[in-house]
């Protein structure tokens, strides 16, 4: 993980939605990319905040009281122990930082839990 | 600090290069926007990573072996230790991430030493 990473590029070597991939490390944090679209589950993380960064598409990340609609370009802190469900209509592309270890369902679990697996550069 | 940030309208209410702000927070990391035009300073890390990705323009970051050089959409983490200079040519638009209280110019000092200041949303 020596080298620079161009996100369209890596987001190229994705799978399908909702299955991540780490692309790097800043210290003890995990740099990841996931493909949404459609709904995610409902979840949150009780020991960390959760950075979502779209680069390409639309995320509505839904929270109990409001929606946050990030377009490219566009960033949003998810506080920890906050309640919050992502989607999108479209395929959508969304760099993630969050505590290496983390748990993409947070809280929920299910059938989107999901392992990242790490991309060579 | 509970809204998302939109980049390009943050970068427009931002001083001059190498003046630093912050947008918000993860955890106890700062989202720091700066705009780099010209040569920087040779300084390193020595407790943490640095986390680069540019968002327009093109910025060149020396290392003392090689050249990273980060176009729109590209990140690169520099590790901490690793000494390096970043540089860009014409108007560059960073979004860096490194713990809150990192000194950007690490151990070189200088006066290009800026005490960013915090963006309303």
């Amino acid at each position: 993980m020596n080298d620079k990473v161009n996100l369209e590029a890596m987001f190229a070597r994705l799978d399908g939605p909702y299955q991540p991939a780490i692309v790097g490390y800043l210290n003890d944090y995990k740099l990841q990319l996931v493909k949404a679209e459609g709904p995610f589950v409902w979840h949150k993380h009780d020991e960390t905040d959760d950075f979502f960064l779209v680069v390409r598409g639309r995320l509505t990340i839904h929270l109990r009281d409001r929606d946050v609609v990030l377009e490219p370009g566009e960033l949003f802190v998810v506080p920890r122990g906050v309640e919050h469900c992502p989607e999108a209509d479209e395929e959508t592309h969304v760099l993630l930082i969050e505590p290496d270890g983390t748990v993409n369902t947070g809280d929920a679990g299910g059938e989107l839990t999901a392992e990242p697996r790490i991309l060579d550069l």
